[in-house]
């Protein structure tokens, strides 16, 4: 029985403007707590199949294997690699963030010969490093990120499928930040292998995975000699569930489910070219604003995504501290670095349904704000006036 | 943009008594709905520390690492065998349902060299023939179920564990089924490693998986000579985002641990044994209702758990066409047999917020009128009188 007090069930409203989750849209949280049904009740089998035409229309795929990890972002990472790699077998990561590594991480661990190329943490990947790479190591799978959420660089790809597939690999791309918020054009730039997650872009909690495999990854599946290692990831297996037979694998995650199959229709009621230029509209807003401040970002502007903005620490600002101020005065949630940027960035996401004028306006006043009252040297006075001029729906 | 439609989310209410998901409790899907937070957010850090400390009471352990799985049950299963398993080990599985031999399954596919007890589906395992086998391989781990969901056997767990720690193996069970249905009493019972899903008698949709893992269990972790071959549940990696140093790993379900949060609390607010006494009791009505409308259940009255019940389908009764009408013209889910067993019961399912007097009268009511509409041979007009006749709270 009862001896210890626990706190009613009551969480601040915050403006999540961190590397994610994203602030989720209203109706996403809506279909959240629509009654349960069971995994294999007509009606939820017919949602499944919306999710997995809705899936294909955001990734702009016509892969039949196309469906929703029941994990977060990483479990979808591990799905497309544990499916298609076995023991022995190359791989080639491109790394120039924490996530690229986690990649090449998981590989070894799935006992891979990993090769990694590297670039400087808030660069893109230099392409004819790439392509000798490919060249020279010709292995099974190359795999790169594509909206690198440690750092803001947006990393283009069809370069890189070209080159993996002129040597007979596959193409994995991490879409976790990027779906949703800027151009994925998966069949176009033959990618065989995509994952993503539902709370960056997609406006939903985090819970879920999107993941598609080509008629390629499929076969390299099928080749396999070793079943894969884990069993709650196995697509062959989950194929027969989320594909005709509907055979029990496990219990899908239903109200989950129910969130990402809103999350992608009011996505696509916005229209995907809509809402990609509504992140950029924000992001160049933001820049505007920061650079009037006198801030800056590491990354250079061709690099740069819309979605998550890399914010230099200036001079004399507590990395932490200022953080910290945000989210208790504000109630604005903003990231830290990681890795090899660890203290020296903030990263601001403006991601799905947080990626909007008010919200960019809300964070540069409170930011100014907060470094003003920490004494640190910025221009006062002058970042609302640059985000609203650049703002290209008012012309 | 929008060429092919999507109806709008709107899930029939079903009455959930199939072998889960269960109906949640409101409470728990208001929670769902609430705000979300970040994953580092002072505020969202103590509820993971308040679901700790509930599911620890819930459990009841003093284990430390007690958490809970981004995944359904099955990856709170491939979690403790990935973490304390290596190649080449041996594991000595009770298998006598389906989910004994995923166990299995999941634990030959680490490359450990696995031992299975048989008990036919439906009975429960012989306790001499565990020993034996126990003493016989004196594997590392011994894995059971409690509350085999595809049978409806409730396994005694003791002697079991008696047995493994003589030999200093590990002990693994399956409380997927049982927690919050039964007792459960992972500390008394000398139990290593335990996994359950949020979807059953916790009354909370699925998608996460409460695991524990003992100092020994942990100890077992600690002396590993390869690494966890699954990065995603790598539980040393997950011990350092639930445990003190708050260390990202992968970007926690945020909403669906708020609903597992609300669903202990309503667990606890009942009271753990005025839970289990009302699942018996629910249990115990359904039966007296079954028998006297002439059905009865292949699992031996002392192997019975009160939670998930298996009804002989009887003669000239269709499986299929049955459990379509009661959804169809009732709303009401129920399971088909699984594995050996399937085609020959249904599994109905009175777990957490679903086992109550109301779900039991209207299943009996609703299956007397399908059967006799099917012409199936039943006794007419006597169930819920017999149902009603043993409810304990009117005496």
């Amino acid at each position: 029985m009862a001896t210890t007090a626990f706190a009613q069930l009551d969480p601040p409203s915050r403006m999540l403007l961190g590397p994610g989750p994203s602030t989720p849209h209203p109706r996403v949280l809506a279909a959240l707590a629509a009654p349960t049904l069971g995994h294999l009740d007509p009606q939820f089998l017919e949602y499944m199949d919306d999710i997995q035409r809705l899936l294909r229309e955001a990734f702009r795929t016509q892969n039949a294997l196309t469906f929703a990890v029941s994990g977060t972002g990483s479990a979808g990472m591990e799905a497309c690699l544990v499916n298609v790699l076995e023991r022995g077998e190359r791989v080639l990561v491109g790394e120039n963030g924490v996530f690229g590594g986690r990649i090449a991480e998981i590989a070894e661990r799935l006992g891979c010969d990993v090769t990694r190329v590297h670039a400087p943490f808030g660069e893109a990947l230099d392409l004819d490093r790439m392509r000798d790479a490919i060249r020279e190591t010709k292995p099974k799978l190359v795999a790169v990120v594509h909206a690198e959420t440690s750092t803001g660089v947006l990393q283009s790809i069809p370069e890189i499928s070209e080159a993996a597939r002129s040597v007979g690999a596959l193409t994995l791309v991490d879409c976790v930040t990027s779906l949703g918020g800027v151009p994925v054009e998966l069949d176009a730039w033959q990618v065989d292998l995509a994952y993503s997650g539902t709370q960056k872009c997609l406006s939903c909690p985090p819970g879920l995975a999107p993941v598609t495999f080509s008629e390629r990854a499929v076969a390299a599946l099928r080749a396999r000699k070793s079943k894969v290692s884990s069993w709650y990831l196995d697509a062959s297996l989950l194929l027969n569930y989320w594909g005709g037979e509907r055979a029990y694998h496990h219990t899908a995650p239903i109200n989950m489910l129910y969130a990402l199959r809103e999350a992608l229709l009011v996505l696509r009621e916005e229209g995907f070219d809509a809402a990609f230029a509504r992140h950029r509209a924000c992001h160049e807003s933001l820049m505007a604003g920061l650079m009037a401040m006198g801030l800056g970002s590491p990354v250079a502007p061709r690099d740069r995504m819309p979605q998550l903005n890399a914010i230099s620490i200036p001079a004399g600002a507590d990395d932490l501290a200022v953080r910290k101020a945000l989210l208790r005065d504000y109630g604005i949630e903003i990231g830290g670095g990681l890795g090899a940027l660890k203290g020296r960035i903030w990263r601001v996401g403006l991601m799905g349904h947080g990626a909007s004028r008010s919200n960019v306006s809300a964070f540069l006043s409170a930011l100014e704000e907060v470094l003003v009252r920490a004494g640190v040297a910025v221009e006062r006075g002058r970042a609302a006036h640059a985000a609203a001029s650049v703002w290209p729906y008012d012309k």
